[in-house]
């Protein structure tokens, strides 16, 4: 890959600002209620300089789904390349992506929350890339069932989704500066979560 | 308590039906976009009726939270009758809850999606009953460490939010008339948490 040049460097750095802005501002209002113009003004911009980068509300969603999307592969791609069982991959899928989670709060409420609000056309997009990621923890469940270390008479598809509500569900309830640490609580899920894998 | 009079019956009936479309329409529209009118068109009645029953939109969003709440206690109030040890209750509100959920996915999903837009004032009730329930499942987990059958070094506030999770996300993918059956998942749902709150 070439090197970035300083006009690439930047303009990708203008879009991260644009993307935080807009995650605080449907965060706040809700994305049904905010506007171009709350995202406008909470970069300080004209809102007709931000519709140099957009065409409408929507682009915004999901640019920013297009970005937990990116975030969540790079998880994945970790995992991928780590050696060891399944369940010891598995336990760092959890920590990580639940780190993730409790790090962006902002933007995987809006990812959970508003893919309704999508196009037709792009929540479908979503979905499929949704569905690789699934693919991904079924395999997983899949590869230490037949290692022997998890419950072989449980149904994959049914425990990926105990996964993935257990790591998702932290969103809903964290709050940042609380009592329990957010590494305590990524030990918590990856303790669960195993657990309730390998079964009894 | 006094028998219903025939009255009473029918005013009961009335409401739940005036419920039950308001959640289809909701869950149907978004509770952002729908209009009472909608409510009323679903009901097949004039919009001046139905504001007989209601003066905003918003209460029948109160209303549909109100009822899913009461329908959860009943299963919080029949696991706390039943005879056994805490896993076994456990076990018995994970289903429980699990089939509620797979049943009533419209008024579920309004519940955990809509509840911001509730005054603040409603919003706090049903935050305080909210932290009602959690604190049965929490006590549940407690006693089930005391009597040496779950992970003592665990914190039961993380687990309870992990319990929670794995119920509540079965509305998010469940699709009713798929392949796994709704028994099927319950059964899976209870495995995954008793593993999980049991420990390695």
């Amino acid at each position: 890959m070439a090197a970035m040049t300083v006009r690439e460097r930047g303009t990708r750095r203008r879009d991260e600002e644009v993307l935080a802005a807009a995650a605080r501002v449907f965060a706040r209002r809700g994305y049904a209620d905010a506007s171009v113009q709350d995202v406008a003004d909470e970069l300080g911009i004209l809102k007709g300089s931000l519709y140099h980068y957009i065409d409408a509300k929507e682009d915004l969603l999901f640019w920013l789904m297009e970005a937990v999307h990116g975030e969540l592969q790079a998880i994945v791609d970790e995992v991928a390349q780590t050696e060891g069982s399944a369940l010891d991959r598995l336990d760092l899928y959890v920590r990580s992506h639940v780190l993730y989670t409790l790090d962006n709060l902002e933007r995987v409420s809006i990812y959970y929350h508003d893919a309704d609000s999508l196009s037709e056309e792009r929540l479908a997009a979503m979905g499929s890339l949704r569905r690789a990621h699934e693919r991904f923890v079924s395999n997983l469940i899949k590869q230490a069932q037949a290692e022997g270390s998890a419950d072989a008479t449980a149904d994959p598809r049914v425990f990926t989704q105990c996964v993935f509500a257990t790591i998702i569900g932290t969103y809903r309830w964290y709050k940042p500066g609380g009592r329990i640490s957010r590494q305590s609580i990524a030990d918590h899920c990856a303790r669960f979560v195993l657990s309730g894998v390998v079964g009894a």
